[in-house]
């Protein structure tokens, strides 16, 4: 039995334990914010140190991207951890992320970097309005992001900006990444996996329904060649640039044929659930496999399946679990307002299929704690008929 | 979240513990051999007695039918325990299983119960040869199982059973099930659900290979319509009359077009174990969803799968992780001769598919570990061909 140890104890070390089990993996979970091993399943305590953890473990992976970069440190050094610091940094900090994607020449959103008022006008006059301005450090899920419509509202707007700046509790220099609002068609992630041989497997893209800048619902359907061409390129230029080992995303924000990369994040993705029913082999198992060494599994599109996450709700009408190919993944937390509390898989052998399905599920998922949710089902229900 | 209390702490338990977690139900599992209640993956022990562990469950099942008595008139006692203590007797006690067929109107081997050898004799002079003779509790995987040919070797059977008989270490008065040999042609089984409600649900037949007397392969392949039909209405017939909740496993003999009832197995069942990767919902979550009250899943073949069981191994060569659809489920077990270490599933999206991949697996799979397994590849491959 090999152990793994994962920096975050939240869900997605929770589905790496579930999913590393049958393979003779165990998964245990350093929690930063406790400073404690746990198991993410059964929350069990372990008395160990991080510095006896990573020692105990065979090898160390992570989770979440905001890392303190001490503990990064300690993982680091153990010449086991994967991916690699330089890519959970890159997926950390915008700044870095920015310089990564220019240094691997893939297009993304042309952008300054803003610590200064004076750095904040010359942005203005660079980029153009509209601006997007995103916190380089600790923002997400739609946290720490600005966007500036009309000049008369820079002061208001850089104000807000100043005092967020010195209310953030980070030992690194926080700074703004002010970027080119770009008017996509479409949020598509790719999510992949690269090992230590260099070798690379990727899902079929993803297209994304965000509601206040959290994900809301995936949808994974078959045959987007030229796109998936693309992405693929670009994940591969991204991932060998960090000598990536492990489960890598990339959020695209898709303009017409064309993609740009908005974001990464270096680990497991809440875009790539949908592989625990769609796909041959789940992301949260494909990424076991890259940073133990093991051979990477297929990535076909199995089934062409929908995800939908449940937001701030402990319960969902058990109802649910009658239709065919609709499976519940709670992740064992408590209640809190917009908290990712688990999320639904619905699958169907064709897209009508599936999309008569999710408007079925739909039925069950009320407005207030599912927002959105019902007209990305009618969508796909026109779309596939 | 619910809490299930398994009798049984073996590979049954744990695979129910990993397609629990998703619904937010911890299973928990009591040992009947060391009197202890554990964490079926983690290992973790829990201080508790069986009668406080099964206050604490909400639910409380089993992975097995050789439960001592008294312990299964603490789980009956409680009101909670599904299946019911009939139905797990009738799984463990020949004797009782062949009556239960006769009354729910199955076919099955002509029998008679023998306890002396008298009894052995006139049951010789009623069902002719070959016969096969059972030990009517403890006996499973080809144990306390005697094959009587011809008459001249009666004499020698009869000692060796009586001193099997006498050795029995078990509160209850054992006995034989002599039974007509079958002729069969194959040897299927039907997995399925029942609910509280009465309503029931099955998987595919699976057609299983046993190499002395231990399962080794097991195929689920779509389209045996009236075979599944027949199956159905023995599987309906005989939970019905066990008023049966959970996962139940009918084994049939294949005789032309006609099943008989070899056994029947209360509980998530080895040749059910292709259902992780090729159906709809899998059967540990199907039981976990009946003795939970929630919905049934959707039994629905999704892609043809074969399950290869990994005896008495504790190695596989992890080049078969590199194979599409194929997927390692290892049991966190000591290594010993014979045991069931682990299973292999291996998918195709047609039977072609699945043919060619699992004779592909099969260069992986060494002959002594894995007898047979490579005609049955063989076979599969000239049928769909």
């Amino acid at each position: 039995m090999k152990k793994v140890l994962v920096m975050g104890a939240g869900q997605l070390a929770r589905m790496m334990a579930l999913a590393g089990a049958p393979l003779n993996l165990q998964v245990l979970a350093y929690d930063v914010n406790t400073d404690s091993v746990v198991h993410p399943v059964t929350q069990q305590q372990f008395p160990m140190t991080l510095t006896e953890a990573v020692a105990d473990a065979d090898v160390v992976t992570s989770e979440f991207e905001h890392i303190p970069y001490p503990v990064q440190q300690v993982c680091q050094a153990s010449g086991k951890f994967f991916p690699n610091s330089t890519a959970i940094k890159a997926g950390g900090d915008r700044r870095q992320e920015k310089q990564l994607l220019d240094a691997a020449g893939v297009a993304n959103a042309g952008y300054r970097i803003v610590s200064t008022e004076a750095e904040f006008q010359s942005a203005i006059a660079a980029l153009g309005l509209p601006l997007v301005l995103k916190s380089a450090l600790a923002g997400y899920d739609g946290k720490g992001q600005w966007r500036l419509k009309q000049a008369e509202d820079a002061a208001a707007i850089w104000a807000d900006i100043k005092s967020f700046m010195a209310g953030a509790d980070h030992a690194l220099p926080q700074a703004i990444v002010a970027e080119q609002f770009i008017r996509f068609d479409r949020e598509v992630s790719l999510v992949g996996a690269r090992n230590a041989k260099g070798e690379t497997v990727v899902y079929p893209l993803t297209e994304n329904h965000h509601v206040n800048g959290v994900l809301a619902v995936s949808l994974a359907l078959p045959g987007q060649q030229q796109l998936q061409q693309q992405a693929k390129q670009m994940f591969d230029a991204i991932a060998a640039k960090l000598d990536y080992v492990g489960v890598l995303a990339l959020e695209f924000f898709q303009v017409g044929d064309q993609l740009l990369v908005n974001e990464i994040a270096p680990r497991v993705h809440n875009s790539g659930h949908w592989t625990q029913q769609g796909a041959d082999t789940c992301q949260f198992e494909n990424h076991l496999r890259a940073v133990c060494g093991l051979p990477l599994g297929s990535t076909a599109l199995v089934r062409p399946t929908v995800m939908v996450n449940i937001l701030g709700e402990d319960f969902v009408d058990p109802a649910v679990l009658a239709l065919p190919s609709c499976h519940l993944h709670w992740y064992g937390k408590g209640k809190r307002a917009g908290r990712k509390m688990g999320h639904i898989n619905i699958s169907g052998s064709t897209v009508a299929e599936l999309a008569a399905r999710f408007v079925a599920l739909c039925q069950h998922l009320p407005e207030p704690g599912f927002p959105e949710v019902a007209e990305v089902a009618a969508k796909l229900a026109r779309s596939a008929s």
